[in-house]
């Protein structure tokens, strides 16, 4: 049950509308739809709008936050955010620790997967934005830290960096890691993607790097092919204790 | 705490052992070990061989089950199973159908992540087999049914098809999924990837195929490059209700 | 030594000119060059605008038609037509076959190489702009032939097809090809690529189907990765009689 | 016409042979052959063994000199050798200078595109056995120079390294390049790669790393499919003078 306050889209045809729930209208140019009428519903229901345009509404879900949450910058991609976990294999009995927060999409995303996941962000206007998005998503298991990642403490079944990442980094998770825990670290550049590898050797077993190159496959009356452009994104190293 | 009947890994100086707590003895190159110990013991101690060789105690994550396994075919990897989780966004909130339930490997990992999962296997020497791996792996949410996927019945957040897939599986699928949710199947070949395409096409919103090449760097004292072998392993297309 | 009518590139700093040798002005924002100096000029040499900017003369390549011909739609890529190039082991002393030929640069690429070319096109617009860019490229032994495919005739070492390719093209093909010859098909869809697969299995031997993903590395001060952007063009189908 | 001496392939069911003209006999578990039948014939020609085994008669092209030609090490992959013939628009009139010929494979393509290739191999032993393959290639115009690149001297118009590249060899190869021409370096780590680049960067224009992953598609009676193993080689920097 959607309640005042809360995140919802709203589908008609070919337009959404990522709404919150309460007083107020939103105008579109199928007519207008009285936001009050909400709190209540639930997925799947309709709202008209005042010239008769059917909405569907939709709870949002991670992959909606990644459309629709502030961003920061430019956030992880899912194809990388879904290598994180399956190669963690991230769990509902994970605490997680994540740093390089963000937007705080893959907090997101870790959030509805692991049992607890503290996000570290050293910039305090990101951590802000960080923190309405993971609101927003009411994940009340992600906990933001406005704090260097150095600062961090605990135990940690994972742990995920997307920062500048410096030796002492890879040392400091070493540290806070469970025995049989994963370090994930996302590198844009190759030459960072080389600092963290070679902290890693000695220190950590199970050392790989990642790539993936991820293509769509279109299809249409004149045929199937690959969708001529194809993202690069970044590595991911995962190494584990 | 480890229990009698756990699986656990005995993790030594370059080699491994997936084991079971309880009576009975390891016999290793490195001298024998009594499994005995195991029971009552943690993640991160150690055992040590009658000869002194030291061994640390892991308890499996699914990144282990994926590597450990007992196997009825070539299970999905890692890399596709988190495109799955990513792309659909799959969280503990939701309940999710998994059909082809083959060696038992990606309801592992969804089990993991999701509420709970009910994962079909029309073959029962294949659902006895991963019956034994997933209660392996400690999982109370996950349900094997051996059973035609065309029988399941229910509502769900995510669909996910690993098996020959034809239009009546799809359109089951959309009657039994929750508005918002999502389906991913997964195809190895083109042919079977444009079925589902089709067949998706009018009835589903947002159909997308992925295709994951998965490439690993390689760092030694020759230098950094990737490896020459990469792998292509199906095509997943993901839809939504 | 360049003649009069013949192509010239006129390299400046960040700017090139395509221009042809005779009577003539070219003006540029850097000022004027005339165009009739570069009559007896020779690779290399400088021209000077009257206000004292310097050009460098340069005879164009391949490549440079490549960017510069007059097109009519999307040209082969270079990345394939080295392709076929390389797995036809094209060279100096075979007769070639091009069939589609578009806008002629892929018989231009193809003239550098054997002793002749024929290139069909059907499309009269198409082949009259083609000829006139391998006039432009000073190609004499490359001859476009404004007719089918199926009427050609004679015995060729290297066909290669980029049309839309029906089995008896593929039939016709192996029917004009030398024993030990290879036929190139460059297809841009999956369907397309199966029609020569299919046509050519039993009748022609090697036959393999490539595809080419291009990445560019880039390398700026914020380090060294894949550009974002890769390239998927076609399937292309090489087989051997 | 075959003369004695020559390379011929002979072509029966599920087998080749590399063999010479000339006086001798081949037994193959088909039955034996006369390779003095072979001195004048033609490709195309068939010979029969002694017990009634049909033989195709085969003029090599470059790609059997790939496959057959006697090697010293990895030599560079056709795709590889493709890309640098079209990323410098290789044709009949141009003077190529090649360094590190190895087993003179990618000499033996280019001497079948270009005017001349004079080919630079420091390694006596290596130096003899590309001059044996280049011979039995029958190129005349391919001269094998057993030196150092840094003594090459002339003025040429494409330059093509395969070897351990320093900043030197670049700035070497730029004194002897003629205006408006390339130089291609191969190089299979990305540390050899940021030499290339950093030291062609100022000194040449239009610099572009590229590299080419090559799949090849398969298409049996279950489908058409990506083979899942995929080629990479080496990153080739493409600069022109």
């Amino acid at each position: 049950m959607i309640e005042s306050g809360d995140r919802v889209l709203l589908v008609g045809v070919e337009r959404e509308f990522f709404v919150k729930a309460g007083p107020g209208t939103l105008s579109t140019d199928k007519g207008q739809i009285d936001l009050g009428l909400l709190v209540g519903a639930k997925a799947g229901d309709f709202l008209t709008t005042h010239n008769g345009s059917k909405f569907t509404i939709r709870i949002p879900r991670p992959t909606d936050f990644f459309t629709y949450g502030k961003r920061s910058g430019a956030p992880m991609l899912p194809k990388d955010i879904g290598l994180v976990i399956a190669y963690t294999g991230m769990n509902h009995d994970d605490n997680v620790l994540d740093a390089g927060t963000g937007s705080g999409i893959a907090a997101i995303y870790f959030g509805g997967v692991a049992r607890t996941v503290k996000t570290y962000e050293v910039r305090p206007e990101f951590s802000v934005l960080a923190q309405k998005n993971i609101t927003e998503a009411k994940l009340k298991n992600v906990e933001v830290v406005t704090a260097d990642f150095l600062a961090a403490e605990g135990l940690f079944d994972v742990i995920h960096l997307d920062m500048q990442i410096r030796p002492e980094h890879i040392e400091h998770a070493h540290s806070i890691l469970k025995s049989g825990g994963y370090l994930a670290c996302y590198t844009p550049f190759l030459e960072q993607m080389t600092i963290v590898v070679d902290a890693a050797t000695g220190r950590f077993a199970e050392i790989h790097t990642h790539e993936l190159i991820e293509r769509e496959m279109t299809r249409s009356k004149r045929g199937t092919r690959p969708s001529t452009s194809i993202c690069h994104s970044g590595y991911i190293t995962v190494a584990r204790k």
